[in-house]
């Protein structure tokens, strides 16, 4: 799937990766206003609200990227009604070619990890019977526990060809209160991103490995470190945009061949027709705000790597 | 809630939380049979068979024990039938007077564990209306993200009267590959414990904080210090039985007054039927041979505090 998530990245020609978090509040009236009329003001009418939404989002912005990153968080917050949204929206994003990228941000101990790991990238038993859940291409995991709640990730990666971002350095502002922490003479966030590394050397795609990482656009000084203490892990890079990170922050979260890192954006895409730039496309037509967006985006990044690579 | 728990431990006795974490495996084959038999070997088969042994469970050991803790994750193996059976569960356990611990070790950016801490502990806002989607009573949460990724959750628990266990320090083999790094001389887990004691001074019910820890029972000596570092909050300990605690591993875990733990079992009690010694009881008494599993841990428990307060 690394390879998948590489060659799409070199057709698009943008290191860019939707992040599809639709907060009602992003939702335009017109589209809420249609799901309540079918569903009422209930979580069904809430989820059907957010599914329309990221439809128009992947149907303007699909051939421009290589893939998306649903936020699960956005769509548990409206229970099962919000979860089979959740779902939808993952066939729906394979179905038009993108790699989908769960940020599901799970971890635990051993036998519960691998629970996870099967509901979200790989095939649950059952009876003779085998079903693949929800079946993300890659899913996004918290390394806290240690390697025995990362493995079980990793086996099941190694069997459907699937990948991981394993949270390295988070984008938000108090990610240092114990990602920072020196031991040795070293921040905690070094010695995960070693771990990274070691993990992902046995687990190679043709250039780069199976397993990545997460590393804030917000750290650009950390990012520079990391990505030579993980030559070979593809860094998801969150923060650019609406938390604060830049084109040019993003310059050393890459190798010298131009990959390496793919920068998500979130609010600052699927909500473009709230900014002024993009006020002009109006409500109605915040797709095409998106693409605007995403355009604006390819941009900025590909302006700031012929700069400073 | 922190008080509700507390009442609940002091009317039974036991300091005690059975892990409804029904892998299919744990499941009888008649139960099993029945479930596939209405809905074949789907996916709701699946989720209907975990739901019929979790209620079983829940019917011959209500009485005796003060809370639950479903591990979510063997749920959403299972996709959109088994959160189903997750939701089914959490009601049916709240409506038996149990306390609800929900397993889910989420934590995220500030803006993401707010959805997270909606969607579980709190209620969402669809247009005019609110809705409680999984409304559990404690989450478990992952501090790797800092303050500002648990602070929403205890936003949430302020206004609704609910709790959280952060995780500390955990039951699995490398879980020091991080937490036990030293820094400044003293161990993560240490200073996350610190952190753990900060918030909850903060949200005290009448004796505990509504901010908990987990602390793994296979780590006694590490409890010993953790417990007074957080002498407020209530310690919910996994790794009993199965994962190899024993009840004299415990008692460094609870203050002078009996309380302040709460250890959790799930292995140990709900497959009790699968143990040489719960054998006698049969397939079909599952739920019987829950209960006298309960009864032999609460025994076990309150002999190694008698012998060691």
């Amino acid at each position: 799937m690394i390879n998948r998530l590489v060659e799409n990245i070199r057709k698009t020609g943008a290191p860019i990766v939707v992040g599809l978090d639709p907060m009602l509040g992003y939702v335009p009236e017109q589209v809420k206003k249609k799901a309540f009329e079918e569903y009422g003001e209930t979580l069904e009418g809430a989820a059907e609200a957010i599914w329309q939404f990221n439809r128009e989002i992947v149907d303007k912005t699909w051939d421009l990227i290589p893939a998306v990153k649903p936020q699960i968080a956005m769509y548990e917050q409206f229970g099962i009604p919000g979860l089979q949204a959740f779902q939808k929206t993952v066939d729906y994003c394979k179905e038009k070619g993108l790699v989908v990228i769960g940020d599901i941000k799970r971890g635990d101990i051993g036998s519960t990890s691998a629970a996870y790991a099967v509901g979200h990238l790989g095939k649950v038993q059952v009876g003779s019977k085998t079903y693949a859940p929800f079946d993300e291409d890659f899913a996004t995991v918290n390394p806290y526990l240690g390697s025995d709640g990362v493995k079980p990730f990793i086996e099941v990666c190694k069997e459907e060809k699937k990948g991981l971002f394993i949270l390295v350095k988070t984008s938000n502002p108090s990610s240092g209160e114990f990602q920072d922490r020196l031991i040795d003479g070293r921040p905690l966030y070094e010695l995960v991103g070693e771990k990274v590394a070691q993990w992902g050397e046995d687990h190679m795609g043709e250039e780069y490995s199976y397993i990545g990482a997460v590393v804030g656009a917000t750290y650009p000084e950390m990012g520079k470190v990391l990505r030579k203490i993980m030559p070979k892990a593809y860094i998801l890079v969150p923060g650019y945009g609406a938390q604060g990170g830049k084109g040019k922050d993003l310059v050393h979260f890459f190798n010298e061949d131009g990959l390496g890192a793919i920068v998500n954006s979130s609010r600052g895409i699927i909500a473009a027709y709230k900014q002024e730039a993009y006020a002009s496309y109006g409500e109605e037509h915040f797709g095409e705000a998106a693409r605007a967006a995403v355009e604006a985006m390819k941009l900025d990044i590909s302006q700031a790597l012929e700069a400073g690579l």
